[in-house]
């Protein structure tokens, strides 16, 4: 890796985010009449008309604003725009009765699901924390800190650990199975990971703090698998290892089969999970000031499994998943894969110093530039066969949205660049 | 067991109680001058003038109170009592600040020891619901939910389940080894225990009848012996069992080595704390409409190990503490510990209508009224040799006090009066 490739790649990237990427959202995101954001795009960027608002795009596009703020885009319209998201999350969202945000209100600001999904409110943590760090406006930390408070109280599992994730609107934990009451997830707790960091980055409160380490335990010890370093996407109560269902609130786009269930249930790792978890630790180390020495292993075998077994070298990009030994099982391409593992890649190359880490970087930066990106309205295509061809072809709906591509763009752009300052 | 026999040794109680008990109490606690309770005395009753009131002095001393009014003594003199117990609790020794109790005051009030113990936290909770139950006065259990919530946001280890027991006045965990903040404690669970359930028979939130099965559930699964089924004094944050050592805020009397150190320091268990769980634990079941059958193995095992290996068929009593197996270390007799298993002999008898329980609820009976209560004055001898005279003298002092005395008293009336009932 030379200095010009380098400057190439820097230049690719910053290119997109400020002529595509971010136009797309600007140009069409808020809704003026209800308030918050309108989430919901076709492949031509035109509105498709979902009567939602979801906990999860609001706060996703809470985060992207202010953090592409705080990252120095937008002049200060990005700051303008998350206000008048956090107008919305806060004054239509919050359920002054019990505490905690909404699932979903319809474009008017209707509550059509007031269950408390730990999912989003972390997310709610993330955003609003970022916010108050972006814009110096307090509404951020405070609603942040309440919420983190009510998680505090109403779903961590005190008697093994962790936090259970679905409950209903006034915090009562719901049933088993589907309803999700008898599980913990790798996803709620690399997002609690997540919002604890930039919480406590804001806060510097010794409370978050432990509660931050306390989840990075979690995951250490519990939750990635003890021999390979991958995540294990769901677990009983007790941490047994428990088989990967579909639940009845959904926060991704993962595919099951036709009954809820996945192909290898029980061995099952993401390759773009894995390495965001390793990027998300990264960074909350660095926020932590605990030097990245201490978890080596952990986040050398995340970022190792995706590169040996997950990158596609033919065709470009990372697949979607497969066992924790490295057995493929689907060679398809999701975007947030894609995003998540261009920051880490960087990371990984940053830290250890190894060369196919640059390799792998250049595959998928490649694979995101040449066919992922829908050039022609700005945002990525969702998801494509091995070759890159759309397969689903909205630009967002309520959990694509824009977190992991804009965070992708302005995260690598800031670690590309302080490579170039060492390359120098 | 006769009705005659029955009603002797219930007259026997109520004797001791009414005439010699509670005017122990009533006619030399109050502090006129300074608020809440003077809590040490000597062995002829009078003040020993130690210039401290601490927070479990004052909190048991207002659960004494409430309780043995909601059970219908005092005629409103021990509602009195009690309210003049929490207008100094919440006047004095909460802490406007970081929020919780602090741990210990002078005589006057000011603070000598600022730090939050979970211990005494969760008497705080038990004696403050009590008093709301017994009252009406909500200021209780107002205070009761605030420290409930401070100990979920503050004090639970969300990696490995369970509380942390030592914090400094900020909530700040304390250090390891005698500061304690890498131990958890049998004590403080059990006790946590008991606060809930009466935390819940008050509110009947879901929240609180959610962390009451989720403290029953620890109990049961990793603090009781897997084995035995008695308790282990002290474990590690990840429960490995610990060495039992002495903590530099210590709550109770416990005999140490000068070093602070058990004899043995691995398998020890304490019969009156093993029944006292056990009769804890039956009445949690009871407020929570729980069928006790479902816990009858656990129940059994801590109720057996005491008559079998704890009762001192030849000088009366229970032995203070010996191995999981059933060796016997400690023939001396603590006051305590005689106190909780008339409580629990009496459940044991009523659920497993086994005779040698009525057997063993006699002697100990006897124990007490004949060599343990210090007639010419009213209260108990804290601790004695095997054959039952006096080592230590002290009729009361921060750790002593009246909660397991009186509440034994009320608590075996009440078992006595519904056996009556029954062998009608």
């Amino acid at each position: 890796m030379t200095k010009e490739i380098l400057h190439q790649h820097l230049q690719e990237l910053h290119t997109h985010l400020i002529d595509e990427l971010l136009p797309f959202w600007t140009t069409r995101t808020i809704d003026e009449v209800n308030g918050g954001f309108v989430t919901h795009f076709d492949q031509y960027g035109n509105d498709s008309g979902e009567d939602e608002k979801s906990l999860i795009a609001q706060t996703r596009s809470i985060y992207t604003y202010a953090s592409a703020h705080r990252a120095g885009y937008g002049g200060g319209a990005l700051a303008e725009l998350a206000r008048h998201g956090v107008d919305y999350l806060i004054g239509t969202m919050w359920d002054e009765e019990y505490g905690g945000f909404y699932w979903m209100t319809n474009r008017r600001g209707e509550v059509t699901n007031d269950q408390k999904i730990v999912y989003g409110q972390s997310f709610a943590i993330y955003c609003l924390s970022e916010y108050t760090l972006a814009t110096g406006d307090l509404r951020g930390i405070k609603y942040a800190r309440t919420v983190f408070d009510l998680l505090q109280k109403y779903a961590t599992d005190t008697t093994h650990g962790g936090y259970f994730e679905m409950f209903l609107r006034d915090w009562t934990l719901k049933g088993p199975g589907s309803a999700g009451g008898d599980r913990k997830t790798l996803d709620a707790h690399m997002h609690l990971m997540e919002a604890f960091t930039t919480l406590y980055e804001c806060t510097r409160q010794s409370i978050h703090r432990r509660k931050l380490l306390e989840v990075i335990d979690l995951l250490t010890k519990k939750i990635m698998h003890p021999v390979y370093g991958t995540g294990i996407p769901q677990f009983w109560t007790d941490w047994q290892v428990a088989p990967q269902i579909k639940f009845d609130v959904i926060w991704g786009w993962d595919r099951f089969t036709n009954d809820g269930v996945k192909r290898a249930a029980e061995d099952n790792t993401s390759y773009g999970h894995n390495v965001e978890f390793a990027w998300l630790l990264l960074h909350a180390l660095t926020i932590l000031e605990i030097p990245h020495e201490v978890y080596h292993d952990q986040l050398r075998k995340s970022f190792a499994h995706a590169v040996d077994h997950g990158v596609d070298w033919k065709f470009g990009g990372v697949f979607v998943e497969g066992s924790h030994a490295g057995e493929v099982y689907d060679r398809e391409k999701e975007f947030w894969q894609q995003a998540e593992v261009l920051i880490g890649f960087l990371d990984a190359y940053r830290i250890f110093g190894d060369e196919r880490y640059w390799q792998a970087y250049e595959n998928v930066h490649r694979f995101v530039l040449d066919k992922l990106v829908n050039h022609s309205v700005g945002e990525w295509w969702p998801l494509t066969t091995r070759q890159g061809d759309p397969i689903w072809t909205h630009m967002s709906h309520s959990w694509k949205i824009n977190y992991h591509t804009v965070r992708s763009m302005v995260q690598s752009i800031q670690r590309l660049d302080a490579l170039r300052v060492i390359s120098r």
